[in-house]
């Protein structure tokens, strides 16, 4: 398909933006970069996704999905606004479609009717099968069976049809168009006032080129639904689609490394545990995921409590607003979403969970740096958009037990919706501390030996917050647990304590909990110096979570280098 | 509409949600709450929208649009898991059906097959009249024109064939049923996994019971489509529907009070007249306006430029991506949006704007304290939440000169998106401070006179902070312009000069401006001592702005106490 778009289009001066940008790797071998492509999704290598600082053939970036109609639209009209006439084509896969931004931006480009032309990419896939009425819908489109059923008895019936003039040929002929104009043409897309051709074979570029041509003459938007098979072409792939969704480079031969699997379980890992300890003993308890139940741990709860499991697709934004209903009627909703997507459903978050003070659970996962993914995927932001909404608690546990305890807490607490975020990571060995009762708004101390510095951190970082003690030497070690509420008196006391107290998180500066905890220290008096540690400026790119968090000086050594510097 | 469906459906058992929430007037009045309707949008009064804690029959809050489906799916699986069988309505309008969020949910709820029910109640208006692909599309469908047009030549045709046996006439009768069934019910909605129903008389009570009676025994999702007409039954409604949309108490003779025009213009008519002037000299600008053109005061851009104005139906998410498609192609739109409604494209300002630096303008209307509609449109948190974002400009004028220049800054910044906030107030008269340069991330002092204490505002508190001035006495007065990016070392200076210094922001406090100060401060061990003034731990309800900006303390009054009971 990729081949057929470049060859009939003319890139970069026809845009193509590819839907979450995963499918963009034959395009960019395509424009010029087969020989970086040994550095895919490394530090300093090229991006999973179309970036537009790679190369003018990506022309917008992508990684969240959804967006590609919007902004293919944009790039159409501010193409026509200056006078031009070249082409947009969003590409936009199946899954994605089921966003709402998707259909936000169908209903728009159907209202103006200007050429877009958008590739829908239908594998019955988003990383795992895909649900939703429209993935029902575009199976059923794909088929036609009613048409071709209805077709069959009509043309038999008709052979046994005798003779009867004119007049009843016409009537039959333009029956039998008329039906099959309503079957071919009136559709979903053309409800949104979109042509629609297809289905085409995916896997045919004579057919796609063909099609392509004919599109490009077209001055109607238009979609074109092209069917594909995920992996399609290379073995390993195609059985197991779901782990070759967004890889980097690896064994032509061999394929992907089997799955690690480590003794230490990671974050995921203790949240899926928790959550089906927690579903066994509390019937209320249910499970939502917007199309990363694998991803987010729910896998076990999902097969142990399937009443009590809803995958909503990849919407966000329903998923926040469904599991606020749930709420009212008594149930304990827990929605996990990775902290990049969360993002998507802010203003549900505030206005139908917050606002209302209903219970509902968010288990915000790859909250912090993410490996691979590059800046699009970053879970640096959930701690500053979250912490100003009034009558949310923040949770940042620091092991699995931490974790548990704080699920629990939130499971049995009537007053507001709560937050547990975590990192993509093992979690770190158990020690009696993190086991300690959940007190609102407090954390706790790992270490308090009385020394002039302290490292206050989020539950993400402990294992650096150590490595930093050994590499510095004597610190103590404040869990702060709590991003919000914080009994205020109780951290000014601890601030008081010290002569440097460092706060270290793994999120965005601007808006987190170290600019509060600065506040509280000035509005205290605190004795302590306070330093904040944490994201600055930029949004981090490609990397592995160790290498982003030593890039923003946020290991070990980062950490005691700033002690060190302070003392100086 | 409302009536018929308390008569057939068993509220507060059954759940009735309406989307948006202005169209419950009647189903409040049914509720109890003819006696408590005089104070309708007033302190302590009754709120404008659905509210769960006025009413049990408020099943569920409602404001912003598109909320109803997913809620209402949820409280119907809620009920069904603990074995209830009660039906749950979601009641939409068209304009709140082009939001995302809406299909989202309908997509899951036609995946799941339960019966939820949902009203769409179709007056092809949302606040103006409805734009989108699906707003044609329910047009098309209301009249049906191209069944009964077909049917009509079936029929008429039929008239004329000769008897040609049972054969013809079974193969023309099971054509006819299928030419019905497909024009019928092959529409979006089954598309999606509905059945359909419709349209229907929403004046009608007898026909909406019998239709209600008959979803009401369903068991799968029903779409009952009802046309209305806004205003229905009083003549001035109908005459002016948009005026009359979320209106509180009023004479039912005289109708509401004709728009007043005092001399001030408001920040919104500055917004709209700045933009007009940017649009006459630049033609790359572009406005862009989700369903709300003339409440952002688009409209004279519209009738001068409208070929470069887009209102893009209720749907934020989309008109950010749009515009930032628009921006890669070297325009600079402008998307005008009210603060609480920016929320929701929270992840698109991030995803598609910041992370790719383009330069998008967003005039952020009602940011601050908003009249009559209560806890949901409350304009408190966009400092809080795009703060964050790293490259985001955010700006806050304190006059329409200031306003105009920030525009202008914002409209000849090449290296990224802008914000400029701005309350619903009426424009302060003009002083000549207004007018200075705007200097990349610092403010101006309003009044330097030495004074021991300053107060340091963002823009939209200027009338404010000028009372406390007057009832305080002596005291410096900051404007602050950039609530972001800030040049720090300036700002410190500026604190170090003072024994008090006063941040009062309309906004939340947790991550806005004061706290940034505050770490500012203390990291640079300025002298002064920081107070932050902003609004804290609950969002305020009803009220007019200068009723909430008293009961926050954030008048004239409260900013002078503040200051006295520090000097005690």
């Amino acid at each position: 398909m990729t081949i057929a778009l470049h060859r009939v289009f003319d890139a970069p001066l026809d845009s193509i933006v590819f839907d979450v940008g995963h499918q963009c790797y034959t395009h960019k071998l395509l424009t010029g970069r087969v020989e970086a492509f040994a550095g895919l999704r490394q530090v300093a290598g090229l991006s999973g996704f179309p970036n537009r600082r790679e190369s003018p053939y990506d022309c917008f970036g992508t990684g969240h999905a959804s967006t590609s109609i919007s902004a293919a639209l944009g790039l159409l009209i501010g193409d026509r606004l200056q006078g031009g006439a070249h082409r947009s084509i969003a590409v936009i896969g199946d899954g994605a479609l089921t966003g709402g931004l998707a259909y936000e931006a169908l209903s728009h480009a159907g209202h103006l009717g200007l050429p877009l032309i958008v590739v829908l990419n239908d594998n019955k896939m988003s990383i795992s099968p895909n649900v939703g009425g429209l993935s029902h819908y575009l199976s059923r489109l794909s088929m036609k069976r009613r048409y071709q059923t209805f077709r069959k008895a009509f043309d038999s019936a008709l052979q046994k049809v005798p003779f009867v003039g004119e007049l009843l040929f016409n009537v039959v002929v333009r029956l039998k168009r008329a039906v099959k104009a309503v079957f071919y043409t009136d559709n979903f897309f053309v409800d949104l006032g979109f042509e629609y051709v297809g289905p085409i074979d995916g896997h045919s570029i004579d057919q796609l080129e063909k099609v392509f041509r004919d599109v490009r003459a077209l001055e109607r938007p238009v979609v074109v639904h092209v069917l594909t098979k995920k992996g399609k072409g290379y073995r390993f792939a195609e059985e197991d689609p779901s782990r070759y969704h967004g890889v980097g480079s690896f064994s032509r031969n061999e394929g992907l490394n089997p799955a690690q699997q480590s003794g230490a379980p990671t974050f995921t890992d203790a949240f899926g545990q928790a959550l089906l300890e927690s579903g066994r003993h509390d019937r209320r308890v249910v499970g939502i995921s917007a199309a990363m139940e694998k991803g987010t741990g729910l896998s076990a709860f999902h097969v142990n409590y399937p009443d009590r499991f809803f995958d909503v697709g990849i919407a966000e934004e329903h998923a926040v607003t469904f599991a606020a209903g749930l709420a009212v009627q008594g149930l304990r909703p827990v929605l996990a979403l990775y902290s990049t997507f969360a993002q998507r459903a802010v203003d549900q978050i505030i206005h139908d969970v917050a606002l209302q003070k209903l219970p509902v659970t968010f288990a915000v996962d790859r909250a912090g740096f993410v490996s691979d993914d590059g800046v699009t995927h970053q879970g640096l932001f959930d701690c500053s958009l979250f912490r100003p909404i009034p009558g949310m608690t923040i949770f940042a546990p620091a092991s699995a037990v931490e974790l548990a305890a704080m699920l629990h807490y939130a499971l049995s607490c009537d007053s507001g919706p709560v937050m547990i975020r975590y990192p993509k990571a093992l979690c770190p060995p158990e020690i009696p501390e993190f086991s300690m009762k959940v007190e609102p708004g407090r954390g706790l101390f790992i270490r308090r030996e009385g020394n002039p510095v302290c490292i206050a951190f989020t539950g993400s970082l402990y294992p650096q917050v150590c490595d930093a003690a050994k590499l510095y030497g004597p610190v103590d070690l404040y869990n702060i647990r709590f991003i919000q509420p914080v009994d205020e008196a109780f951290l000014a006391e601890i601030m008081n304590n010290y002569q440097l107290l460092l706060f270290v998180e793994e999120g965005i500066k601007a808006g987190g909990f170290g600019e509060y905890a600065s506040e509280i220290a000035h509005r205290f008096k605190c004795r302590a110096q306070i330093c904040v540690l944490g994201v600055d400026g930029t949004v981090p790119a490609l990397g592995k979570r160790e290498e982003l968090l030593r890039i923003n000086a946020l290991d070990g050594a980062g950490i005691a280098e700033r002690i060190r510097s302070w003392n100086k």
